[in-house]
């Protein structure tokens, strides 16, 4: 254990990664040092943790709220912990595109940026990987295929990559046929065979989507082109995700659905590994791993991702936005479960990409596209 | 590519390593030199291989051979073979104990070794190893489960490793008891269902005794304590190996049944990885990967190894020899398959292991335990 430990800031710490970072601080008391917080509105929670782990500076999303405990607050709040001086890394966990300011705000600031929130490299990836690049920040991903891939790379060069496949669990639908999906009720969505989270992810790996976004972080995160990103479903979700190289070879990254692995990789990174008293995977737990190809013709979210990424500039921002829209419409159970890739489509189809060079431009496509997005929910909603 | 290539010879260049090494340089023709080639007894193969790839040195088993080709012989000539001043890696794949003398030539010269012969360290790891260390030299295996290790550590030290999974097929009589392995006929244990290999190693592959050895060289190799290399039994041999890491994060490495894979990762190593036009896996080729237990009550050579290596000393030389006897005998249809496990017993049983430091202290165990061993046979050996 290094006698000088890493300072990190978290952003969206009353959250499940975010509570999950703060387990694994736990266990390395001497190599972890949380210096910033930032919060929703879970105030109990914070308050809990603030008493538990003294950070030095402390946000919360709301002004009321900041004034009760005496902290920051809003956009400005969340950048001041991811700048503080202090810090080594800081681990974006905050929900949706609020998590890209302040990872905009980490990489200025020469940060080293453990990212959770999907949304800052979906909706933003050129962005953001553009200015990593400029300051010559590395970007951590704590996903559990996103740190698979790599740790599989292990330091290996683009150029030695042959494909990268995303696995998929292929989520409470897999094997249904597009017909099948019809009838699809929230509560049937919100099953999912593995892992636990929270409901957006949750029907977003029911319809694939959550894995068409993940082929787009992969390819800002690793420079890896999406046509050689492949996704293969393995309903077992033990292998986390593979990289063959051009030799043939292929690195596979294995382990028990635990978010705070990745998460104590992506924190204690480029130190060693070191021993945890989470739970193992035994190959006797799991005696076959099986692997079948994703029906994108059931499954068209995962399509429209693809379909996105091929497009580029600010599609994919139109995408994460069209598709909240469409799942949160879903969730109230007001749009048919088979719909929210026809609201996408349909948004998407009405966008015209275009370049854009500040988050601000980007900000704005987003309201667009929600906006459209409201229109064509209203169409293929529930009468 | 490289513009100067790495110079290599190649000892055992007409055995089934040796050929698939040069069809490796074949496809590498800029980055790969040969400059010295060893053979045994095929001479029209090595006169061949002489035309193709104009090698500075060469060296055959047989004096009145050598005379024939004008060449060197025997151990000097493997030996100087092995040393080849422009010789930046060497190439081990001459079978058996004759592999060791110019494994530690190689070492001395300060070589890169690059090791298929089993023996080098099943039987002399301790004197290989210490030697390897003392002049800092890298040994590479080529041997597709320590490859597949060497792979998956992907730089990471032991103290970061929990556990190495060696992965079996488990051969021709997976899944039998060991009251159904008294009539196996050599026929039937010749019949490997994955790898095409010599009928020795195919012998030891349906003992398991071949994963024993596996075992210790992985244990020698990586400095990894044997009671945390474990064996899994894995039938489509598609995982070659796995390393479970201390944090829980296990990395496999996988890939088509193709010793020429390995071959390369070692001939190029530490460079980047090449495309090549070997055959490919694909996931949809092998749609499930299943796991068993090994049953070491049946298979009990590969208890022996471990019993072998706890030993240490000259156990693991006295381990192989005694196995070479065994299943020698069994090959010309003198010997049950079943008797193999105890005439390797028996003369482990006999023998009292001995702290060695010259290779003929080892050589003369060797000679004791091969004695011994056909003792052995005698009282196991069909009547």
């Amino acid at each position: 254990m290094p006698t000088v430990p890493i300072n990190i800031s978290i952003l969206g710490s009353t959250g499940s990664i975010g509570t999950q970072t703060l387990e694994v601080v736990d266990q390395f008391k001497n190599s972890l040092k949380v210096v910033g917080l930032a919060a929703g509105g879970n105030l109990n929670l914070l308050r809990a943790q603030i008493k538990k782990y003294q950070p030095k500076v402390v946000s919360v999303r709301e002004e009321k709220d900041a004034k009760r405990l005496g902290v920051l607050w809003g956009d400005s709040g969340n950048c001041k912990i991811a700048t503080i001086s202090t810090a080594d890394k800081v681990v974006i966990a905050t929900p949706g595109l609020a998590g890209i300011r302040p990872t905009l705000a980490a990489i200025s600031a020469k940060k080293t940026v453990a990212l959770a929130t999907k949304e800052v490299l979906v909706a933003a990836g050129d962005l953001v990987t553009r200015e990593a690049t400029k300051h010559r920040v590395k970007i951590i991903p704590i996903d559990s295929e996103h740190s698979a891939i790599f740790q599989c790379l292990g330091g290996r060069t683009v150029e030695e990559v042959k494909r990268v496949i995303l696995t998929a669990s292929g989520g409470p639908f897999r094997g249904m046929k597009a017909n099948q999906l019809k009838n699809i009720k929230p509560e049937q969505a919100l099953k999912h065979p593995n892992w636990k989270m929270g409901a957006k992810i949750t029907i977003d790996s029911a319809t694939l989507m959550n894995k068409g976004f993940e082929v787009i972080e992969a390819m800002w995160l690793f420079g890896v082109p999406f046509s050689k990103i492949q996704v293969v479903v393995h309903p077992q979700s033990i292998i986390h995700s593979v990289v063959e190289f051009v030799d043939g070879s292929i690195i596979a990254q294995m382990g028990p659905s635990d978010m705070r692995l990745p998460i104590q990789f992506a924190l204690l990174y480029p130190g060693k590994r070191e021993a945890n008293n989470f739970r193992r995977f035994s190959f006797s737990d799991f005696a076959t791993l099986s692997f079948e190809e994703a029906n994108t013709a059931a499954f068209r979210c995962l399509s429209l991702a693809y379909q996105a990424i091929k497009t580029g500039k600010t599609a994919p921002a139109v995408l994460t936005a069209a598709n909240d829209v469409a799942v949160e419409t879903f969730l109230r159970g007001k749009l048919p479960f088979w719909r929210i890739a026809d609201v996408v489509e349909s948004t998407l189809v009405f966008h015209s990409a275009q370049k854009y060079s500040s988050l601000e431009e980007l900000l704005a496509v987003d309201t667009w596209a929600r906006e459209t997005a409201a229109k064509f929910v209203v169409k293929f909603g529930h009468k």
